[in-house]
């Protein structure tokens, strides 16, 4: 048997958020019907910022609500505020993506406070859940982890005080984000040892692939015991402050490397292709990229056992490991 | 002080030995110059094989002569037989690369004989350098060690088997070489570590980044021991056998890499990203890649100390450690 490991989707999100073209909502919830098909358990489909920040997610509440009939796929949404988590509540979602930075000047730039004022932002929210009785999971999710390109280093001290903090604060699960690409797989390894003992919960990485190092730091991650990943079909997306810069890395890449080393992702890498290849076609003017949608998949490449066992999508929950 | 890591270049031949375009020789050695102004001290020039299989190479013995002059620069040039070696002794160069295949099929359709006649061509170059009595370095270079194209799965003991026979038949050097970007990390980390073990010499690693994973086979290769790296600037080159496959890892990502995790690469980065365009300029038609000359170094980017210390490009021979 091999050990499972988790890719959520975050290029309905992280993906289109710097996206021009409004992409329908049609083809959103297609999106994430084709990758529930191909094997994917949980999306990040959508981010509850104000439609005038970011006219892309007007349709917030209706992708979610379509969404949440596709059996056995997790629904989160990104929220900056407790407006956006509000709003998030109310639509229905499994889980809601918190994100601050550990960087000051990343926080300032990117949701106007401070980081200790997002930290108390993330203390109204957790506490609104309880009140309300909900099943929603509350994530906590740092950005800039691992360096910022307004502010330079940020001090590792910083990031696991945070991660402390939001385990206090009864966050479910953790994001360590590079949003900028400045992580290194010697830097990866040594700070989410540290970060998987504070948290001692789910902890994902989100990693972009901007300086080529996206796929090297996955493999760091998984050295420090991380097994869940955020990634974007076609390596879509980008970050507002960091100019060049690549995307998220690519699922379907992730995909491979992951199954590669010995992992059971549950994904079908060709049907992954295909939806890539869609989406491509739907942004004309993106970016996407891609390696295995290039050069296919190896000769020796073997097939996750559950993929051999069955062709239809599994329905574990991504929660359950 | 930081380790040492070394880069060498291959982008001369494993790059350019699929360019239809004949790059004219005074590029090839302007090539060389600048390189070796941005810190590089060892690039394998050219390859010795007929010119009527790789036009590309006619100028092989113009290229060696006019780099062999450049001060604390090791010129390689890669064989692929007894002949080719020959030429390449009476060209002078400092190393020659013989390279033969872990795969037979792979062997067959490259060099049209078996991998066990091969290692006896490699014992009588071995054996015509001694009678010469010639300070040439003889390295075996081992392709398609992780798996192979035409044939799929290559057996590992044949592998350690053929690092073992290369030893015994008294290789300077070896070269593992990912030919056709089948390796994952974790096979380059177990395989590398017995390669390692077996060898007990100087052991460079050659990746391709045919399907992403280029730069994080690299780490992982940092981890078996390994610190000595083949690459091609702007990622130029690929190989015959693995249709789509976007050649070798990029030498300017590489030594981004090896630096941030700590190593001393002595390359100036941004010097080679200079060459890089310059090499794009040169050949219009080709794919140039490269993540650092798009997206630039993080803010973050600590400098190696060496480059700190002096301008001046060191002279230090690549295979003093």
């Amino acid at each position: 048997m091999r050990t499972p490991a988790t890719i959520r989707e975050v290029g309905l999100r992280d993906g289109l958020q710097l996206v021009k073209q409004f992409l329908p909502t049609e083809s959103k919830i297609a999106w994430c019907k084709e990758e529930s098909l191909a094997g994917l358990k949980e999306i990040e489909v959508t981010s509850f910022v104000p439609p005038s920040v970011v006219p892309q997610f007007v349709d917030a509440a209706d992708v979610v609500a379509a969404t949440l009939s596709v059996s056995g796929l997790e629904i989160a949404a990104l929220v900056p505020n407790f407006k956006g988590a509000t709003r998030a509540f109310e639509a229905g979602v499994h889980k809601i993506n918190y994100v601050l930075s550990a960087s000051e000047m990343h926080n300032q730039a990117n949701v106007r406070r401070s980081t200790e004022d997002s930290l108390q932002d993330f203390e109204r929210i957790a506490s609104e859940r309880n009140t309300r009785k909900l099943p929603t999971k509350i994530v906590g999710g740092i950005a800039t982890v691992f360096g910022c390109t307004i502010q330079g280093a940020v001090p590792e001290a910083r990031v696991f005080e945070i991660a402390e903090r939001l385990r206090n604060l009864g966050a479910d699960e953790l994001i360590i984000a590079d949003t900028v690409g400045y992580a290194n797989p010697r830097q990866v390894r040594r700070m989410l040892q540290r970060i998987v003992e504070i948290f001692a919960g789910p902890v994902y990485a989100h990693f972009h692939d901007t300086r080529g190092l996206g796929l090297a730091n996955v493999s760091a991650a998984v050295d420090a015991g991380v097994t869940r990943f955020d990634a974007s079909i076609g390596g879509l997306g980008g970050c507002p402050f960091a100019p060049g810069a690549s995307g998220n890395i690519d699922t379907e890449d992730c995909a491979y490397l992951l199954e590669s080393i010995g992992f059971d992702t549950g994904l079908d890498i060709e049907k992954l292709v295909a939806l890539r290849n869609k989406v491509a076609h739907w942004l004309p003017n993106e970016r996407v990229g891609g390696t295995i949608a290039r050069a296919g998949l190896p000769k020796t490449f073997v097939p996750t056992q559950s993929k051999r066992q069955s062709a239809e999508p599994t329905v574990q929950h991504a929660s359950v490991q």
